[in-house]
């Protein structure tokens, strides 16, 4: 099964500048990772339709998924829409099935401000959900996510399933010796099991272990392969325990 | 003043997977507002010579500074040297200096797991600082940075003052009045004072205010004409508390 693959671009002055935190990519690591979707990069940029044109496009070419943050409101710093039409040479128009939404909530006499939402870039889908109120918008492989971090988690939630595959085994082993010593064996290891990812990662604060090493495949039994090659190379003094 | 500009690129797998969460983005974030130098970038990417080649050449290219954060340890998946390298056309070479401090602390018969942590691309800059056991090494506008939250923080203030300029001026004003109300002459008064940054953030969970509006610049004086003619816009009575 091919791996997919995602990016997560978060567009906001306010991330960059220290005003807000980003909750959101935080929050699509854990969900992208337990759906088994490979995340290959997460972008901060701000809201300027130029960068988000060059960033949408460059990850929408490279990654299957895109999960764009934050820029979708009615103020002069919204421009996620322009920037994403832009992206890929479609003009921004307003959509139909969006103004009878709002026209549903508020009416025909509904001022240009708010019908303003109802404005996307050309052939732009929308995505229903049983409990959402306002739909998900998506282009090509962009899924348009608000910044706001509760309607940000409600929408990707409605969404979810959309994008589950296999899922990814992970095994960690813990040992007490330090990376210098295990890097040349480690890179025998990563050599003789390209099929699966091995990750080092070295610990200074705890007395308990000193590295953690992480074995990672969509493959169970790449894993358990690599794992068992792995504790065959090690002397068991040093183990400290697996997970 | 010509506006300094920054972008940090953190690279490691274990960020991607949320097997680690990053802490060192998020730091610099504060410190580079603090410091007055405009942050207009964040990515995270894997432990890829590749992507990381591509990325710092991108960075480095665009802004002024660039911080890369992680993959410099000794074992397989520490690929930012080599990657930083490429990004420049530059090959990887023993650095003496380095070699040398290397030797210091370890004496002659060091191994070459160790020593391998003297290897830069060519042309490595190293900046000794009071209280850095191992300098910071930095190759044209790239500055490089470990993945260890504590050491990374401790490499990075002992540089800090190397890109200290001017401060940002920025004032708050929050409002008891919807985003889609304000929206249009929000527009007019970015048109207005181009010489601010303007930004509004709506704020569905609090009774206390709907908006914030910030106003942001290096000149304290035209944040405070941006701010009064703000106020002059602005209904007496949606006014909530300026900061």
């Amino acid at each position: 099964m091919r791996k997919r693959t995602a990016a997560v671009v978060v567009i906001g002055n306010e991330i960059l500048t220290g005003k807000a935190q980003d909750k959101n990519a935080s929050f699509l690591i854990g969900e992208l990772y337990r759906l088994g979707v490979a995340l290959r990069r997460i972008v901060v940029i701000p809201d300027e339709v130029d960068e988000i044109a060059r960033t949408v496009r460059d990850c929408a070419a490279q990654f299957d998924y895109v999960f764009t943050s934050g820029g979708v409101g009615p103020t002069h710093d919204d421009v996620t829409i322009e920037g994403i039409a832009r992206a890929f040479g479609r003009a921004v128009a307003r959509h139909q099935e969006l103004a009878e939404i709002i026209r549903g909530y508020l009416g025909d006499d509904v001022d240009e401000a708010r019908m303003r939402m109802a404005d996307a870039p050309e052939g732009t889908r929308l995505i229903h959900s049983e409990g959402l109120r306002w739909p998900v918008l998506a282009v090509e492989n962009v899924y348009i996510l608000p910044g706001v971090p509760e309607h940000f988690r409600k929408k990707f939630e409605a969404i979810r399933e959309h994008f589950r595959v296999e899922p990814f085994h992970t095994r960690a082993i813990y040992i007490r010796e330090d990376e210098f010593d295990i890097a040349h064996w480690l890179s025998q290891l990563a050599a003789d099991h390209p099929d699966v990812e091995i990750g080092s990662y070295p610990n200074f604060a705890s007395a308990d272990y000193r590295v953690k090493i992480t074995v990672e495949s969509k493959e169970a039994a790449a894993v358990e392969r690599a794992v068992a090659a792995l504790l065959s190379l090690l002397d068991p003094s040093v183990l400290v325990r697996t997970e």
